[in-house]
C-alpha cells in the first residue's frame, strides 16, 4: 500500500491516525462485538461516541454556553436554505457579503426564499481580493449578516472575523473550508455552519453552531427537517443522524487534541500555505498566485502556470509522483493545493520539491 | 474479536463480507493510495463507484427505463416533505394509507405542508392488521397513494403491492425497512424511497426511485435541496454527496448480487422469519406475536412475554448470549427482533434456540 497526498478541496485527505483507527474498529468497536455503522443510535454505545464528538469539539472551539451544536445532513447546500427559512424571523431581509462562488450560492438560495441586501462584493477583481469593510452597506435592520469564511475555489480567506456594522445583527459563517484550522472566538457568532469534508470527516455529515435565541422561530410552512428546532431539542437525534460520519468527526476531533488543539493547527496551518505561497512567489514567474497576498488562504492555494499549455503536463506529472487532486476548480482552472488540517507538511514539501524540479525542467 | 448477532431495527447489522472488504480497503481503495472516504466525488475513481452503485441497483431490482435513482441525504423524514413539496403538483391532496407509525410521520409531515386524505386506518386493531382494500376511500382526483411497505415499530408488512383503486394515480412508497428484501415490479410506482440504514448500507443514505414524469414539478418556494429536479440533472452530485455511504451500499449490492439476487434474499427471508415465528406460537403461550398471521413482517419480528416482568431478564441474558439489540420500540415496549438481509440464518437460529432454553428455565 502507498498512501499518496491527496490535494483535493473535498472531499479531502483525513489524518492517517484517524483512518487507521476506524480500520482496526471497523468489525468491532471496543468490544462490542459489531461495527459503529451497525449500532442503534439510541443504543449507549453510540450515545458515548456521540457525545464525547460535542465534548471534544465544545473543547476545541471553546464554545460558550448558550450555543446548540447540531450534527445534521445535506451539506452547506441545504444550510443555504435553512439559514433564510430560520433567521429571516419576519425581517424583510439578510445582508449578505459577496466574496466568492460559494457566496454566490447562499445569496442565491437565501432570495428564492426571502429577501438579500448584498453589502459587498468583491466581483470586480475575479474575486482575488475582499471587498473594504469601509465600504459596506450594512442595513441596521437586516436579519443576519452572512459571509463566507473561505472561499474554496479562488484561494480567499478572511483572516480576521468581518464583523457587522451593527452590533446586534447575528453573524452567520459559513465555515465549511476552514473550521478548526484555527481558534475563533464563537462568541461572536449567531451561527456557523461548515459541511464535514473538509476539515471535519467524511461526507454526508454538517456541523451547525447556533445560538439559542435563534432556534424556534422558523417561518411557518418549513419543513421540519429544515427547522433547528427539529435537531436542537433532540441532541440531532429527532431521526437518524448519519452515524459512521460523526464518529469518524469524533477522531478527528480527539486527533486535533492530540496534535494540540487549534492554536497549534494555526501555526502549522500558516507555515504550510506560506511556504508554499513563498515558492510560487519565488519561482520567477513560472508560477503565479492570483489571490491578493492579505486574503491569500491557507486552506486552498490556487496558482497558475505563465505557461497554460503546461498544465496538462504538470498535473500528470504530479499524479505520477504520488501528489493528486491538484487540478483547479472547473470554474477557474489552472491548479489548487488544499492544505487542510490533515495534509501533513511532508506532503507540503513533497509538492514545493516536485514544483520546484518541474519549474527548473520546463523554465 | 467476537461478533454479536445484531437485531437492532436499524442503523443494522451489515453483511460481515462488506464490513471485511471495506476494512481491508479503508486506507487504499484499488491501488489509488487513497481511503474511498477521501476522494472527490467528481474524480475518476469515485464516480466508477458511484455508477456501479448504481447500476447493480438497477440490475438487482430490475428498474425499467424511465426511472431516476438518486442518492440523497436526510433519511425518509426529509422524503415525507419532499413528497408532497414535489408530487402535489397542484393538486388539492394527497391518498395516505394509515398502516402504523411510520404511516402517521409521512401523514403528519403532508399535512403540513398540503392536503392529506386518509384512505383506511388500521389503528382499530393496535395496528396489528392491515386494513382491508374494500374499504378503502381513495380519491381519483389523488395527487398519489402513499403507503409504507413495512411498519417496522409493530412488524406489518405488505406481502402485496396495495394498488390504489385509481390506475393512474402515482403510487408512492417508503420501503426503508424491507427494500431489497424481495422482488418488486418497481413498475407500478411513482416512487420508491428507504432510508439506507436497514437494508441498503450505513445511516446518512437515502435512495430514491422516481418515474422521470414526477420530476420538474416542485412547488414554487421549494429549497433547491429538497427539489428531486436537482438530483436529477445531476446525477446525484449537485452538491458534494455521502460518498462513504454510497460505496458501502454499492459493497451491499454486489454482496446480495453473490447470493443470488433478490428472489434468493426473499427465500432466505421467508424462511428466516417463519422459522422464528414458529418458535413463537409453538410455546405453549410463553411468547406472542401480535400481529395478524396474514401481515406479519419478514424484517421485524415483535413479541411479547406471557410474564412481562421476565422481559427484561430476557433481554439481559440475551445480551450476554451475543443477541444484541432485541428491546422493542419504545412507544410498544416487548422485543423485536430485526430479520434483514444481512442476518445470517444462524443468527435467527441462535435466537431460537436462545428463546426455548429461556422458555424452558422460565416458564
Amino acid at each position: 500500500m502507498q498512501r499518496v497526498h491527496n490535494f483535493s478541496a473535498g472531499p479531502a485527505t483525513l489524518p492517517l491516525d484517524v483512518l487507521q483507527q476506524a480500520r482496526d474498529e471497523l468489525l468491532d468497536w471496543n468490544g462490542s462485538g459489531m461495527s459503529v455503522m451497525e449500532m442503534s443510535h439510541r443504543g449507549r454505545h453510540f450515545m458515548t461516541i456521540a457525545a464525547q464528538a460535542e465534548q471534544d469539539l465544545r473543547e476545541l472551539l471553546a464554545i460558550p454556553a448558550g450555543y446548540k451544536v447540531l450534527f445534521l445532513q445535506g451539506g452547506a447546500h441545504t444550510q443555504f436554505a435553512m439559514i433564510p427559512l430560520n433567521l429571516l424571523r419576519g425581517r424583510a431581509s439578510a445582508d449578505y457579503l459577496d466574496t466568492g462562488d460559494w457566496s454566490l450560492k447562499a445569496i442565491a438560495e437565501a432570495r428564492r426564499l426571502g429577501g438579500v441586501q448584498v453589502v459587498a462584493s468583491s466581483a470586480a477583481s475575479h474575486y482575488t481580493t475582499l471587498p473594504d469593510p469601509a465600504d459596506w452597506q450594512c442595513d441596521p435592520a437586516a436579519a443576519y449578516f452572512h459571509y463566507t469564511s473561505n472561499e474554496t475555489i479562488r484561494g480567499v480567506e478572511f483572516h480576521q472575523i468581518p464583523l457587522p456594522a451593527h452590533a446586534d445583527t447575528p453573524l452567520v459563517a459559513d465555515m465549511s473550508s476552514n473550521i478548526l484550522a484555527r481558534p475563533v472566538d464563537v462568541s461572536h457568532f449567531g451561527l456557523i455552519y461548515a459541511g464535514a469534508q473538509k476539515n471535519i470527516g467524511p461526507a454526508g455529515l454538517t456541523l451547525v453552531i447556533v445560538r439559542e435565541d435563534l432556534i424556534g422561530q422558523a417561518r411557518a410552512g418549513t419543513p421540519t427537517m429544515l427547522d433547528y428546532a427539529t435537531f436542537a431539542g433532540s441532541d440531532s437525534m429527532y431521526n437518524t443522524p448519519p452515524t459512521y460520519a460523526w464518529y469518524l468527526a469524533g477522531l478527528v476531533f480527539q486527533w486535533l487534541r492530540r496534535q494540540g488543539g487549534l492554536a497549534a493547527m494555526a501555526v502549522r496551518n500558516q507555515r504550510k500555505s506560506e511556504k508554499l505561497y513563498a515558492a510560487i512567489d519565488d519561482s520567477g514567474g513560472f508560477y503565479r498566485c492570483p489571490v491578493a497576498v492579505s486574503c491569500r488562504s491557507w486552506m486552498n492555494v490556487t496558482f497558475t502556470l505563465a505557461d497554460a499549455a503546461l498544465e496538462p503536463v504538470f498535473l500528470q506529472q504530479a499524479e505520477a509522483a504520488g501528489l493528486s487532486g491538484l487540478k483547479g476548480h472547473r470554474l477557474v482552472g489552472g491548479m489548487r493545493a488544499s492544505l487542510y488540517n490533515a495534509m501533513p507538511e511532508a506532503g507540503v514539501d513533497a509538492l514545493i520539491g516536485f514544483m520546484s524540479e518541474f519549474g527548473r525542467s520546463h523554465g
